[in-house]
Formats: C-alpha cells, sequence, structure tokens
C-alpha cells in the first residue's frame, strides 16, 4: 500500500482514484491552441483591415482620398493590444501544456497555478471583445441621437475585416472560458469529500 | 479515528488539515454584497444619467430640445442589461454565501459550484465594461476621422454619469475577479498533495 507523509508521521494513503489526467491534458491542450489560433487571426485581420475612398468634398479638388484603419479608433487599438497580449499567453501556455501531456500527472498542478491567469486574460480579452464590437456597432448603424454617421456604407472591406476580427475574438473568450470551466472541474473532483 | 467511505472499502481518513473556512466565507459573503453593491450603484447612475439642452438648429425655431438618455446607445442599453443581470447573480449569491457563513464547512461544495457561474458573470460584466467605456470615449473624445464630434461638451452631466457607472462597473468586475481568484485557491489548497 502507498503511503504519504503529512505532518512528520506515516499515515494511510487518501486512497483518492487515480489521477487519470491524460484526456483533461489533451483537452487543455487543444483548448489553448484554438485560443491562440484565434487570437492571431483577430490580430491578423484586424490589422490588415486599411482601406483607402475617394470621400467627397465641398471644395476643390472636390474628392480626395481617405484611409480608414483600425488605429484611427482608440478602442480599436486597446483590442489589438490586449488580443496581442492574450496570444502570446495562450502561445506560452499551449508550449506548458504540451509537456504536461507527456507527463499528465502533473496536469492538476498546471491548472492550479494556470487558472488564475487565464481569469485574468479573459477579463482583458471579454473587454477588448465588448469595446471593438461598440465601436463596429457604431459604424456599422450609426447614431442620428447625436449624428456619428456610420462608416460601412463607404469602408466595406473595412468593416468586414473589423466585424470578423471581433467575432474571432468573442470566438476566442468563448475557448477561454470553457478552458476555466473545464480547469476548475477537474480542480473540484480531485478534492476529496 | 474517522473513516470515509471509498469505493466500497472502509479505509483510513486522509488526515487533511481541518477545514477552516470562516475567514474564506466572511471574505466570499463580503466580496459578493461588494458586487451587489457596485452593480446596483452602476445601473442606478446609468439609468439616472438623462440630460436636456437646447441645441442650436439653422431653421426657425433655431433651438429645440434634445435628450440624451442611455437607450440612445445599444451599447449602454447592453451594459444595463448585463450589469443588472450580474446584480441580481450577486444579489442571490449574496444571500446563499450569508447561510454559508453559518456553516463554514459548506465553502468549499458552495465554491465549487459558484465559481463556474462567476467566470460566465465576469465575461458578460467585462464585456459590457468594455462597450459602454469605449462609448464614452467616443461621447468624450469624439473621432476626428469618421467625424463623430464628441458630446461631453453640451451633455456634461450625462458624461459624468456615464463615466462613473463605467468606473463603478470596472470596480465590480476588479471585486469578481478577486473573487474567483480566492474560489480558486481554495479549492487548489483543498487538493491532497
Amino acid at each position: 500500500m502507498a503511503s504519504v507523509e503529512i505532518s512528520g508521521e506515516k499515515t494511510a494513503a487518501p486512497l483518492l482514484p487515480p489521477p487519470r489526467n491524460g484526456g483533461s491534458a489533451v483537452g487543455d491542450l487543444v483548448l489553448r491552441f484554438l485560443l491562440f489560433a484565434s487570437c492571431v487571426a483577430a490580430v491578423i485581420v484586424m490589422v490588415t483591415g486599411k482601406q483607402s475612398e475617394l470621400i467627397p468634398i465641398p471644395f476643390p479638388p472636390f474628392l480626395v482620398s481617405r484611409d480608414a484603419k483600425f488605429n484611427h479608433s482608440p478602442a480599436l487599438i486597446y483590442f489589438v493590444a490586449a488580443v496581442s497580449v492574450a496570444g502570446l499567453y495562450a502561445a506560452i501556455t499551449t508550449i506548458v501544456s504540451f509537456f504536461v501531456v507527456l507527463k499528465p500527472t502533473s496536469y492538476i498542478k498546471l491548472v492550479s497555478h494556470l487558472v488564475i491567469f487565464d481569469v485574468l486574460v479573459l477579463g482583458i480579452m471579454a473587454a477588448a471583445t465588448g469595446a471593438a464590437g461598440a465601436v463596429a456597432y457604431i459604424g456599422l448603424k450609426g447614431n442620428s441621437h447625436v449624428q456619428w454617421r456610420k462608416i460601412c456604407d463607404i469602408y466595406d472591406g473595412f468593416c468586414k475585416h473589423i466585424g470578423s476580427s471581433v467575432a474571432v475574438s468573442l470566438f476566442g473568450s468563448v475557448v477561454l472560458t470553457l478552458l476555466i470551466i473545464i480547469s476548475v472541474r477537474a480542480l473540484s473532483k480531485r478534492i476529496p469529500k
């Protein structure tokens, strides 16, 4: 019978069910890679969404070229920064998670440390998705009460980029939420009744 | 010696340190009540932020009264809905947490169930804070690239309400994050090494 050392005396082992974390560790790895992929996709789609259009003006030369870029909006700059950070975090933790797949017994140890950072990154990423989504919605529909005109009738390609980027980032937030829920459930299961 | 029943045979107790969850349970109650209070405050401040101003127009009668209300912006409507839901959730869990303070041994059981919903509510609340913050920032600074003019020079009182509401909601999100981190740490500590 296995024995454990607690507070200096040898006592019987807790006899918990043996940790079968192989499946959970692989799930963790897959979700973290999905999160990484969606963060990278969201940032690339957002950054490449530059569009130039000729805008009519009331004086000569009557047409002027105007760009639409993500860095014209503070909310979209925050989005790119936040999702980049989340992507970097996802990349690092994917590598860590890969090593845990090779040694599944350390899965719980990993999870108990990472889940706290996962929660922080979720907060940052959800806020960024909300901010970019709010700006994108004003761009799409405008707001007649304060005369903010919609811009998506002119910058259609740019708006498609923003919309896709926000959608992918929302998907990433859902993946991260799922990851946290799975981690917490794994922790809860290991607690003796 | 206490004994536990695992998989049909009587075995020695795990001999974990006895659960001293009194302090954690009180902390949980206090944080949940703080979350509830900040959600209620955020919603009330946002909803009461109505302001009427006389706006000049180029034709008679040259001045017209225009309102600024939160329900003129879809992002602010989402904010009120999301923070109300978070407040309702906080109210219910504060009551549950109060009963756990009376019986601290059930703290871990409560935490392992609630932390999953806490994470979902955090996602909703962070996204709402981000969305309202993005709209508030456009209202404050405008955006010259797309000619969205700022409105806070006219609707100063309304803007103060929005800004305060977003700040309080951000505080609530931080409280909720803290609550999740404390819960996860409490779970991790109860796992046998």
